[in-house]
């Protein structure tokens, strides 16, 4: 079994020494409570709600910074993904870092920006990670990646048992009795792709924007086994390698049964036809 | 505003005779309602559980059969959508017709099959189709087609406003509290792709297999405005014009966000990479 275990944190905008140390904690909390895969926010070293590109500039790091190393020391024998504002060269990147204690295993920069991030940000070049670990074949998105259904179907034909994605998520109405969106959208994506998901959320309200709380780890059917809420943390244990076959019932697989030749349009078009 | 309304009707195994009759009462209804469009459940004509290909070809019909010149005649202004058992030469298919009262606009057969209806049925050759018809752009698909990302994503690029779908949901096992899951699957289609989606179960036990009455109609936001659960329909009037437009908010729009050039292995590939 391998316990997925995401990290709410509420970082504060701009307070890079303040995250730092935040982050480094929930790392060491989270790998003491026996965490395989410890899960933190998107953009975890910095904040989220930038009002100016300076300020995010003036927080953003390379991969050469310091608190990967901390984050390395404090991953025990666990894998570590987290968001971090990254700056490469002149650019700015919306980025995850995937690192185990021998170092850093990979970068993803998010591809599909949410809101002003792109007043920031520039997208990524490449396709997210599917990376082999210790703890399984883990696949990384971030935020609103995840409501492109052919980023998750992508990640788990490639062979992904996990999918971790570090999200912010503002809070959006919904009604009574009803999971947040981003969480059916990545109820669907499990279920359809037998795979499971882990979402990282944050907590929390960042000038004025309130966030979800939403973190939740859900299971290969689509069911969400733990939801954080107002807690610290949302942690399960996860049997990964069921991941490995995507056989339901006596008759189906859910990717011997696609039918690729249909599915051009989804790679080719950008725009509905016209009307 | 476009009042959609599934009829959940329970078809009987091989009584064609009965199933005509139920299936013009149930259109009769719901044009009287106000419908303006109808959807029937999967193999209406025919019911699902067929013990042997023998039943089933003994229960398929042409695109000929008087039924749908009485599905015409009850339609009034409305555009019906059911599911029947087809024949056609010597195939079998799992079809959906779709048609209003000047004809048959277009007939789909089911690409992704279910179960042991590979047993039975040939899996269609072409893709779903898109049809334009007074009450706007529709798509249809047949049940497990659902279950496929894709096909969702394909229906909406080439401008469906709605998408309906006959459905015969096996009842599974699920949470407390938790929609059925191919309702969860439905709700997340909608909302990535803003657009409206409309499912048509059945009620009734056949031959042992319980039914989910799951019978709903979604919004373009992703959210149950209506399902049908132990009633006989489930109707509700949308705007489908709200589909035409895919953005969300001052900055995204979910089709001009995608990035279809990480997409391509979706098209491409049927397994995953091997471990």
């Amino acid at each position: 079994m391998t316990r997925v275990d995401c990290r709410q944190l509420a970082p504060r905008i701009t307070d890079l020494a303040g995250n730092h140390a935040r982050s480094v904690r929930a790392i060491t909390d989270a790998v003491s409570a026996g965490a395989d895969v410890v899960v933190l926010p998107e953009l975890a070293t910095s904040g989220y709600v930038f009002a100016s590109e300076d300020e995010a500039r003036g927080t953003a790091i390379t991969t050469e910074h310091p608190i990967f190393r901390d984050w390395q020391q404090a991953a025990g024998h666990a894998i570590v993904v987290g968001g971090f504002c990254e700056r490469a060269g002149n650019a700015l990147y919306n980025s995850a870092a995937v690192l185990d204690r021998s170092g850093l295993l990979a970068v993803y920069r998010k591809t599909h920006l949410w809101g002003n991030e792109k007043a920031f940000f520039t997208p990524g070049h490449e396709p997210p990670p599917v990376i082999p670990t210790r703890a399984g074949r883990i696949g990384v998105l971030i935020c609103y990646d995840l409501e492109f259904p052919e980023m998750t179907r992508a990640l788990a034909l490639q062979g992904a048992e996990l999918i971790v994605a570090p999200v912010n998520w503002p809070l959006v109405d919904r009604p009574l009795g009803e999971h947040p969106p981003e969480v059916v959208i990545a109820m669907a994506a499990a279920r359809t792709n037998r795979v499971p998901i882990a979402c990282c959320d944050r907590t929390g309200t960042e000038r004025g924007q309130e966030w979800t709380e939403g973190s939740c780890v859900i299971d290969e059917s689509g069911w969400v086994r733990v939801e954080a809420g107002d807690a610290a943390s949302a942690s399960t244990d996860l049997d990964l390698t069921r991941a490995r076959t995507k056989r339901i019932g006596e008759h189906n697989d859910v990717f011997a049964d696609r039918r690729p030749e249909f599915y051009r349009t989804v790679a080719d078009k950008t725009r509905p036809a016209q009307r």
